[in-house]
């Protein structure tokens, strides 16, 4: 079992879908991806930073999921990151209200002493000059590294987001990023492209479309669970590059084959957190629920054919 | 094995994508339908109407494939269905520039007396009632009977469409389409509404997104081939109805299992078609081809995960 440091935002989100609103609740990308690999018994550290705002409670929940928060960073006479966004009708576009960097504008992130040996390293979306720090504290190059990234670190910091990209093993990024990363639109060629950036394993999410995940000439395509109803969709893609990261780190195989079954269970995860607004769903779910969405992936994409 | 009959157009495209444009081909659903079946050996028909400007190099290329085309009425001094689209940059939507119904205005589908016992009956993309005459000549109730239809026939035939879905097995229906014949937004809730509807089988065709097969609770998803280039996605989808129905008229086995991995077959052929302007690519593929490719969509979806 390998040791996984995450660095993301642990924060404050106020949502609105068209079942609902919330006040200011638990959100971030640290957490989400901390939330999701809790679930596979591995030891996980969360390097981030919070205001004096953050309610104890939110660490208490992180540390009782067995999550390190010795690398979140509290800062007394500060406030915590805060986005606000709504969803449209269609869940699959939205508008961001608030985004108040609030302590995140100065954030230096520390790994651990303990975590700095760590196997895998999960970099969440954040100004890639933060990833490299995190990256540039580990003692030795980790087996190894995840980045995921956003269309707003292409506009403002995009020598350093390819300076990061070139240092890492996997790429998780959205279908219109990687399109707007490489200028290309067949997203077979875009992976191409990324892969030639320095990544060998990229992986293309596609929100209710499922998720692409391409190595050299390999590609392994995992759907989304057709639900009911999203009734969030926040955090669905952290909460995907958490199960991946969670997977992989627990089971210490970085090849392909093992790398789809890690897609498998990214989409899994993803499909719980999408039931209820922000992180609730994801914080009570044990292993039977996810045994049994596992089997509805199974059974949603596997079939038989004889090529003899 | 089965007798599969097919109702569809025979007909002109002239198509313009980002690749290039064509003159007038040969186009029409019951063509690709025809052509996509045509590949598992088994006894179709196509019941169709032309001109007499169709080129009877058309109709010997359709029966050197042995696809029967007794069918056919040609109405010496009519024209041909003609049909004429312009694809935007990012091939999944297009405006349609010309229809000119023709001969088609006035179609009275005449089953061939061989074909009233057929197994299978595959109803492409016309006005209900003209699917609802080839229902009604058969014999006796088909084993098989799968209806395609469009938005076009929702805004003007909607009370004749659901008569007919009142009495097929299988519908296949793109997701918009979907959406718009129940009011659901969500496609599981949509396919148990069109379940409600009378057929057995839902199949949802999301396009360059793949498909969903229902059938009570049950749910498949094949996705479609991550392709470098799609050229002209016309006739895609009656393509994937074809092998559907073809594969299907072959085996013999409607149960759900089965139609699993026709649905495969379906979409395989659909891959294809995409590749090359109108019929150009389904006109000379050989088993060779089709084998590599069912192999690649294996490597696509298929995992192992240990589910103890």
């Amino acid at each position: 079992m390998s040791k996984l440091v995450i660095v993301g935002t642990v924060a404050f989100d106020a949502i609105e879908t068209p079942f609902g609103k919330t006040d200011k609740i638990l959100g971030g990308a640290g957490t989400f991806i901390g939330l999701a690999a809790s679930y596979f018994n591995i030891n996980s550290s969360i390097v981030s930073i919070v205001g004096g705002d953050f309610p104890q409670k939110y660490l208490d929940l992180l540390s009782k999921k067995k999550i390190d928060i010795s690398g979140i960073e509290i800062v007394k006479d500060g406030k915590t990151f805060f986005w606000s966004g709504k969803y449209h009708n269609d869940m699959n576009s939205r508008d961001t209200l608030v985004t108040e960097l609030n302590v995140l504008a100065n954030f230096q992130p520390a790994v651990p002493t303990s975590y700095r040996n760590a196997e895998v390293v999960m970099l969440g979306n954040l100004h890639p000059s933060v990833q490299m720090s995190v990256l540039n504290q580990m003692e030795k190059k980790p087996e190894l590294s995840i980045l995921d990234t956003m269309n707003f670190w292409m506009d403002c910091a995009l020598d350093e987001l390819k300076e990061i990209i070139g240092k890492i093993d996997v790429i998780t990024i959205n279908d219109e990023e990687a399109r707007q990363l490489t200028g290309e639109y067949s997203l077979v060629v875009a992976a191409r492209k990324i892969h030639d950036m320095g990544p060998k394993y990229v992986v293309i999410k596609k929100g209710e479309h499922g998720a692409l995940l391409f190595h050299n000439d390999n590609v392994f395509f995992a759907p989304a669970l057709p639900l009911e109803e999203v009734f969030d969709p926040t955090g669905a893609g952290d909460t995907f590059a958490g199960g991946f990261a969670g997977y992989l780190a627990r089971t210490g195989d970085y090849s392909f084959e093992n790398m789809k079954t890690a897609v498998i269970y990214g989409s899994t995860l993803a499909s719980f957190c999408v039931e209820k607004f922000g992180t609730e769903r994801m914080q009570d779910l044990n292993d039977k629920d996810i045994y049994k969405r596992l089997e509805e992936f199974k059974n949603l994409t596997q079939f038989e054919i004889e090529l003899s």
